[in-house]
This record gives C-alpha cells, structure tokens and sequence, in this order.
C-alpha cells in the first residue's frame, strides 16, 4: 500500500509521554490553585461565528485567524479565552452570579508564521473576576496572590510579580499633554528593558516631544527604591492630575492588601515602565517574571480592565485577569532546564508474572493493588524475565512485583524496589502495608 | 455601538458553571480509572495535515471534516483520535514503549447535519492498548475490566457490557459461503435491536440469501443463555470453520480472564448480535448499555484491530481500544435525569466580612483555609448583609463564615453551616479542626 508520510504541522506542539506527564503536571497544579481561589471552570467551543468572535478584531489579529466557511457558515477558531469569555458573559448574564470568577485552560489558535517559541496552537491558562457594574479594588490584590501561590506551587525558582497602574500613566500623559500619544508613548515604555533607555529617548524624539516631556517621562520611569519609597516619590512628583493621583492611591492601597494577603515582600514590586500593549487595561496591570531567566520575559500578565463585553451589550462589566501561555512557557522551561521530565509513566507498581499460567493470581495481585489507587500494570508478554525487566526499566517504574510458582503456593510476592534496588518477600494481606510505608 | 448578538453555532456544547463541574467530575472520573491501569496521557494538535489525517477517510466522513486552506496549507481539524493515535505511533515508533497504553480525552469535529443528540464539536474519551507485532488475548478482558471500573465510579445505575468476537461471525459467513456480503450481513445484524427479527429476515431476503443461510444466521444470533451456556452453544454448532472456531476459543478464553478480574457476572455478557459497523475491527468487540435505559443505545463501545498504522508504515501494530463520546452521553444523560447538577461552584468555604475595615483579619482567615487546600472565595463587595447571603445561596456554598467587630476582637470567627443553617462561634485556632469534621 501507498504509505502516507506520518507528520505534524510546524508551529504545533506534540509531546513524547515523559513530556506530556510533565505537562499535565503543570496544568493540574495550575487548576487546583484556580479552584482553590473559587474560579469556576468554563470550556467554551473551538469554533465559533467568525462575526462574533471578530467583533473587535483588526489589523494583526484578524490575520492570524483560522478562519473559513462551511456550508453558510463563516467560521473562526477561538484566538483568546477573552473574546468568548466576553460573549459567554453577555449571552449567560441572567444566569451568572457575578462578581463571576471563571477559569478556563484550552487551546487558542493563531496562523502567525512559524518562528522559535511561537506556536499557532496554543493553551492558554486564564483566570478573570467579572463584576456586575462594579469590582471592588481588593481584587487588584487577589490576582497577585493567586500569581504568588501559582509560582510557588509550580516551583521555576525565584520570581518577582511586577505591578503597575494604567490610571498613573494616563494621568502624567494628561498632564503632559500628550493623551493623544498616550498608547505610543506606552508602547515604547514597554520596551525600555528590550532597547535600553537611549533608545527610548530617541524614540520619543522621532514622535517630536519637547524636551521637558521626555524629562518628565523619563525621570517618571526610572523612580526606585522599595514599594512605599517608590509610592512616596509618585506623591512627591507635584502632577497635579485627577486621573494621576487616583492612580496613585490605587496602587497604595493596593500593595496594602497585597501585604495583607501574606505575600513575601522580595516577591512583588512596582514597575512603573509596565504598561501592557493592549488597550483595554485601565488601572492595575501586572507581568511576573523569573528573576534568574530574565529573557523568558513576562510568563504571567494581565491587569483590570473597564468593560468586558462592550461589543455585546449594554451592561457595564469590568473585570480583571491573567493569562499563562502555558505551552511557549513549557518549552522555555524546557530548554533552559528549569524543568526535565523524570518519568516514562505514571505507574506505582507493574506486576510481571513469570509466565501465564497463574493469571487469576496475577490479576487478584493487580485488582488489589488498584482497589486501593494504586497505578498498576502487569506484563502479559511472553518474553524473557531480561526483556520484562527491560520494560520495567524503561517505564521507570518505582516498584516490580514478581509473581512465580513459588509465590502463588506461599501466597507471597516478590516486591522490588527500583530505586533501590532492594527486593523482599511480602505476604500478599501486607502488600498494601508495605508500599503505602 | 452597534452590538454584535452573542451567539454560539447549533450543534456546539457550551454549559453554565453548575453543568460544567458535572460534566469535569465525569471527566476527572474517567482520567483517574485509565490511568489506575497504567495508560499514559497524550494530547494531539486539533489541526493536522488533510493529507495525513484523511489518509483513510473516504464517503460519509470526509464530507463531515472542517477542511479549509491557509496559506499553502490544506488543513483539517480531527474527527477521531484514533487516526492521530495512528499518526503518532508511527512517527514516534522508536521512542514509544510497547505495549503502548494511551488515553485521550479530546474535542473532535464533525460538520454533520445538527440533529437532536447529535454534536459538531464533542469530547471522545478514549484508550487504547497497541502492541508490537503482538498484542496477547488477556488486553480483551482487561478492557472489559477497565469499563466495569469506569461505570461502578460513575455511577449511572446498572449497566452491562456486551461482547463478542469477529472472528465467530467471519467463519460463520466463510462457512455459508457469503464472505463477499459479510459487512452487509453484518450491517444488518447490527440493527436487530432496532429494527427487530423479522425485518432483519426481510433485508436478508433482499439481498437474495437462501432460506438455509437465513436460518442458520438467525438460529446464530439468537443462541442465548447465560455466558457458559452460549459458549458451549456455539461449539457444539458443528461450524467447521478454522476462523470460526479460533473465535469461539477466543471468547471462552477471554471470559475465564474477564472473571479473574473479578467482574460481577451481571455486569458483561456474550452478544452474538455485536458486529461494530467499522470495517477495522477484527476481533473481540465491545458495546455497553444501562439496563434501565436502553434507548441511549451503547455507552462505551470499541474492539480489537489486527493493525493500526497501515497508512503510514509498514510495521504491523495490533491494538485494542474503547472510546466514550461523552458530549453526547452528558446530554443524554443530563435529560434522563441520571445525573444532575447540584452545586454552582466548588467552594468548601466563603468568607464574609461585615465590612472592609478589617480586610487584615478577613484575609488571614482565607489565608489560613487555603494553605490548608480548602477552596475558599471572600465576599469583598459593599453590600447589605441580606445581599451577601443571598450570593452564598446562590453559590451553593456548604460553609460561610462571617467576621465582624466583635469576632476580630476576640480572635475568633462566626462559621455557619449552609445545609443545617446551624452557626457557632470558632476560636481561629480551632477552625481547621472544626471544618474538617
């Protein structure tokens, strides 16, 4: 027969087991920190009416779109978990309890043109709190905590959660007189750890701003110090600028409550250069990062933003989120070993009868064992005991049960260890007694 | 603005939050019992190579698949998981460890024509077991096994596992001289449930068989008796068949094997009836029902297959596998009410404070709860008393625990259980111990 060559499309992510038991790994704890917060889970479909899901889409976006018909049908595949959020928000408001705090960890799909890190297929790990016209500002600080606890948990080392407000920014932009420019000029403060501060300045020139707006900009982003000197110094800057202040004491208040959700103080810090590319954030805007592998760049963002479902309806939703692109981060921590894969499979135990011919006492060890949760797997194959020990091996099972003549007649096994080495006759009702211990 | 009406595609699943933690218990349910017997964890792109993923389709399927161009890529979005299993043991053939056990529990996507009970986008939730050249007969009656467990924890009411063998049914047809017919015959068998005894012969007598084969067909299928009974049955039908009779051993082996697994003899049963419409199967089949609803037709069904790769390389790899279309059966079973939703969301526990004056305090408490992994939410918003426990009614929490003045003073929490509506006082140092009663 003709064969067809087996193969997957670049910019897709396919893993061995080893990896995948990694993954889930990742995944699982990610979850239980999401659940334990009370994030409910959503799972919105994959494809939905390209007129909906396109609602606010444009430019670069709209490219990247798996987009196609089928049938009458002009269909997309989802880009983000925010847009079907948004329109699941909008059509199940009635049935919601708001504030609604959903989580949702899926595959989101885009055609960018293959290049190292980026993949057209992709998880997404988002959580968002979506409040019913308002969100109490406590949230602003929730959101590093959850960060907090999901990097802790997830164990990549060292991390610092950066924190900004949008409204601080804004307000300078006014002061300046430079609100027309404002996302311009945000968007070349974002890259300011890329290019340097050189660069920014020349940026800012090309774009015509007099020399006391870059002053002012440039003296802006660079305050330092700790979390309450850097408070201190945005109080003492004289901006007299509604939008400014409120900023400020938004942020004050905000590491306030950080503080009182116990988070270890080495482990956030105000970032006045953090401004997010998107347009839709308007207050707290967050990145966190690894402080030994600082090109990984920011592995956790997101920030409040004023109103979820505008291109839907009329009811005033502000929200707040974060997103972990979780399969670009997987193969990052990949490659700089932060994380390694150890396991071939996730079996406790894998009982190897010497031969067939006492399977009603192999399958009563194996139905034990899982009885009581134990992963188990028993070796049907009629290959040598070499070959069966092989098998073992490969997998990188913690324990071997060996079940031969002389076991069945003792009503023993034979449990070896495989880390250790070690091997010992077990009585078949202390079995469970010894491999819990 | 102009709003866009937020809408999903018919045939698509999407579910409030209360459905959605049903419908993640089953599926948590359903992981836990395929890896308890040792089945690894993949997960395929939903996008592949139309070229790689259509190498067999043809007729019916290919006019479902959501096929589309992007770029010079002529893509598709998967309707199976058996051709991506496919797929990826041949390309990772040198890096797999046979026998291969994997499960995947993933969205597939099929354009049918949207009728009741029917999805475009659905999870399959499947196992598969593929071995080397060889795979032994003892995997036939651990599947059984595995489905007996799945439906024991997921606790739909009785059920019963239906089995047979291919090769009992070829050696019949062989034996009749009707092998170029046995998939129409087959076909028909297959609707007796349906259609019944009578137009099963009537479509016999269509496809022009003699009274003879007709007789002996139907005496076939309607041997019946309990499990020992049929097999004993169908070797004194002096069917000189070597097919055949390689069958009938098959399934008395298989059955001795099912039974040291320890299944309950009610729960699986011979069915000479069983054919499995798909081409590939090629030995012991499967389907399941529950007995107390037989018009959700079978629940979990699959077989054997002498090889899965065939497409794609010339090493031969037999397998056997099962899959649950589980969209499909959550909505049947969801309609049937054999299950329902209870609960609007996970948490053990929601704190409320009387105020936000003592955020300190109402955050040490949730604090506490969630380093001790109870999923804890806080009501921060500004409202009444009323509205606060309205929104933990709503939510279905089973524990609230209220702070104010008075409990901030003395170190201690009101905690009042929602089911009982009973409310005690708890010194903070006794909660955990009081909650975990």
């Amino acid at each position: 027969m003709q064969k067809v060559q087996p193969k997957i499309l670049p910019g897709f992510m396919e893993l061995l087991p080893s990896d995948q038991i990694l993954f889930n790994n990742m995944i699982d704890t990610i979850r239980s920190v999401y659940e334990k917060f009370g994030f409910l889970p959503l799972d919105t479909p994959v494809i939905e009416h390209s007129e909906v899901l396109l609602a606010k889409a444009g430019g670069e976006t709209e490219k990247q779109i798996y987009r196609f018909n089928k049938g009458d049908n002009d269909l997309s595949l989802r880009f983000d978990l925010t847009v079907p959020l948004a329109r699941y928000v909008a059509m199940h408001y009635n049935d919601l309890v708001f504030p609604f705090k959903r989580y949702q960890m899926s595959k989101v799909f885009r055609g960018e043109r293959p290049q190292k890190g980026r993949y057209r297929e992709f998880y997404q790990c988002d959580i968002d709190i979506i409040g019913n016209e308002v969100l109490p500002l406590v949230y602003d600080a929730e959101i590093p905590a959850i960060i907090y606890e999901l990097f802790k948990q997830l164990n990549f080392g060292d991390f610092v959660i950066r924190i900004n407000n949008r409204k601080i920014l804004n307000g300078l932009f006014s002061y300046l007189n430079l609100d027309n420019l404002s996302a311009d000029v945000m968007r070349i403060i974002d890259k300011i750890d890329k290019i340097g501060k050189d660069n920014v300045i020349e940026e800012f020139k090309d774009m015509n701003l007099n020399e006391e707006q870059i002053n002012t900009i440039i003296n802006f982003i660079t305050i330092n110090g700790n979390n309450d000197e850097i408070i201190c110094s945005l109080k003492q800057n004289n901006i007299d600028n509604e939008v400014y202040l409120d900023g400020v004491n938004e942020l004050e208040t905000v590491i306030k409550y950080i503080r009182d959700f116990g988070l270890n103080e080495s482990n956030f810090k105000i970032d006045l250069t953090i401004a997010r590319g998107l347009d839709y954030y308007t207050g707290t805007v967050y990145e966190t990062n690894l402080i030994k592998y600082p090109k990984l760049g920011s592995i956790c963002s997101g920030g409040r933003y004023e109103n979820l479902t505008g291109y839907y309806t009329d009811q005033k939703l502000p929200g707040i989120g974060i997103s972990i692109g979780l399969t670009r981060l997987f193969s990052q921590l990949k490659e700089e070993k932060i994380i390694e894969s150890t396991r071939n499979s996730l079996l406790d135990v894998l009982v190897i009868p010497f031969d067939d011919t006492y399977m009603d006492y192999t399958l009563k060890v194996a139905n034990k064992l899982r009885d009581n949760s134990f992963k188990t797997d028993v070796y049907y194959g009629n290959k040598g005991m070499k070959q069966k020990m092989k098998y073992a091996n490969r997998l990188g099972v913690p324990y071997v049960i060996l079940i031969g003549t002389d076991e069945v007649e003792k009503n023993v096994v034979s449990l070896k260890n495989m880390i250790t080495g070690e091997q010992e006759i077990v009585n078949i009702d202390n079995l469970l007694d010894v491999l819990n211990k």
